[in-house]
């Protein structure tokens, strides 16, 4: 028997297979992590016979009821008021301290606001972002802001590198990551204003020696840095465009492969390598985008993922728990002193909240 | 014998393997376009043994000496005062009316800005965009603005929406394309005001019943519309991402191909499916991104293409002449009367000319 050394609060009902997909989830990831307790919250009626089938999870699990939680288009300014949200009480557990971080695959605006105000950001953060890991020639790369801002100043940016640099020191376990300001020229003088001057600033920093300079959109899946930094909103297309383009060559080759006898026959003699390329590009497998630059451990996990990918956002968040992730941040934080001769962020507007989808 | 019936110029001098590449290019356009008669401007030094080698070029082509050339790192500024560059004198000739169109695979940044100063914007456009063609599940799709601005209003957006439905008219040849408005959601409410006003001008406007609202960076492979618009950073950016991660796949196939005897005999088996999907992959095959809402056809050939790859740019400026382009642009400007009830565009920052690469 191991003895727990931290709680990770679960939103049971965020999610379009939730709640089953989630309790299947904390299963898998039970079995993996002994060390860890789970804090279920959500609809007692409904997760009481799910952990009845899932002995595994149930011995792990604490449950909660929570009697309302957020749909998928609930605007976050409803969802801040729903005080009895699946959602609220388990981020509230992160708050009080009962739980050292939160997963959930229900409705990023919604949990991206609620973080934002109930556990609330980092000394010196101005505003929280959205980071992924996705595949690339080099291995894995990890691309911040997601979609948490639509739009950032070179300030923002500054702090998405600092806490990418974390983010790639923690999960992807890098002695010194390489980081790149994603652009559409690597040219110094290409971009605008606000990317010229957070190069300038990242430059001179700390972290200026792991600085590559302006990347570009093919530099993402080429691996050239282990660090993307963008906006919200350019992420956000990124992520997507290259997610897209990836299932548009699956389903062709699945066409080419079925199309004969032949192709058929192909198909099974070079199974072994298919097989192994499509788990390395599986989504599931880069499931858990983590925010960044709050006061505890915020995963938001996709909404139409399955057991597998859920329970990866999990390890996503645990790994950081682990790794004292948020002191580490403040750490390199710390050490930006340039950061004060940036101008200030302007305050973010409301609807930055409901950016990501 | 065909009478030619009109007269592309072309830049010799531009791209990474010019003049050859080039030279092969025409004779490969010239073959597909007896109409067409061509203005080879370059050094004639470079150009005449070229010419001595294919007959075919030579016999379609008029050669015209320019004493220098746009280098691909010169800035547009510098580009604008060079008046004997191939660039420059290919445009000029455009603007003269001598030619209806221009092609050319060198420096983007300067060929825009060249165009924009000699052949100027159409009446009622604020800025040009640059427009491509790309894969996607349901047949191509057209993808604008590539680069050409790195920040839009709203103003822009709804003008490149009317110039990239013409697009799709001309070269895709549909009756009514479907639109699409780059954004990270595609609720009413997802991104920012700019993006929220283009929507509402465009569901007022003529092409309003091909508008289809937000659409998300998945949106692009999926075909979900025909014409896909966005401002000219996150464009580049998407297109790039794209294509790298069509790239990537490209390079683990054939590691995955090549990996052992039974992989090698399936890609035997599979090789005429395998090859149909890479030949529609091509990015040759999409090459030639097109400057919209100037007074002339103007294409920009990728710098890195091949003769295969500048002949398909030749032909897209071509299927444009052919088409009266820009006059099916005045006719879809003329109807969107609600334009003027938007805010006007602030001056376009100088850096603008250098943002695309």
């Amino acid at each position: 028997m191991v003895t727990p050394t931290f709680t990770l609060a679960v939103d049971a009902m965020g999610g379009d297979h939730a709640p089953e997909m989630v309790v299947r989830g904390v299963a898998i990831a039970a079995e993996r992590h002994p060390e860890a307790r789970f804090l279920l919250v959500g609809d007692e009626e409904k997760l009481k016979p799910l952990l009845r089938k899932l002995k595994r999870a149930a011995a792990a699990c604490t449950l909660r009821h929570a009697s309302e939680y957020v749909s998928s288009d609930l605007k976050p300014t409803a969802a801040l008021r729903m005080r009895g949200s699946s959602m609220r009480i388990a981020i509230d557990a992160v708050a009080s301290g009962e739980a050292s971080g939160v997963v959930s695959a229900g409705n990023t605006g919604a949990l991206l606001a609620l973080a934002k105000i109930v556990i609330k950001t980092l000394p010196g953060i101005a505003r929280p972002a959205m980071a992924a890991l996705g595949p690339s020639a080099r291995g894995d790369v990890v691309m911040l802001d997601l979609g948490a801002n639509v739009a950032c100043d070179a300030r923002n940016l500054v702090e998405f590198a600092v806490m990418g640099d974390m983010f790639a020191r923690t999960v992807l376990g890098l002695p010194a990551p390489t980081i790149g300001l994603l652009n559409v020229g690597s040219e110094e003088l290409k971009g605008d204003e606000r990317l010229r001057q957070a190069a300038e600033v990242l430059r001179e920093s700390h972290i200026g020696p792991q600085f590559h300079g302006f990347v570009e959109g093919h530099d993402i899946a080429a691996g050239t840095t282990d660090v993307i930094v963008t906006d919200g909103f350019t992420g956000n297309v990124a992520l997507k465009t290259g997610e897209g383009a990836l299932r548009l060559v699956g389903a062709l080759l699945r066409q080419v492969f079925s199309a004969n006898l032949a192709s058929k026959l192909a198909y099974i003699l070079a199974r072994p390598g298919l097989d192994r390329l499509r788990e390395w590009l599986d989504p599931r497998r880069y499931n858990g985008a983590v925010l960044l630059g709050l006061n505890g451990v915020v995963v938001k996990s996709h909404g139409g993922t399955d057991a597998q990918g859920f329970a990866h956002a999990m390890d996503v968040a645990m790994d950081m728990v682990v790794h004292h992730f948020n002191d580490r941040i403040r750490e390199g934080l710390a050490k930006i002193g340039t950061l004060k001769s940036l101008a200030p962020t302007p305050p973010a507007p409301a609807r930055d909240l409901s950016a990501a989808s």
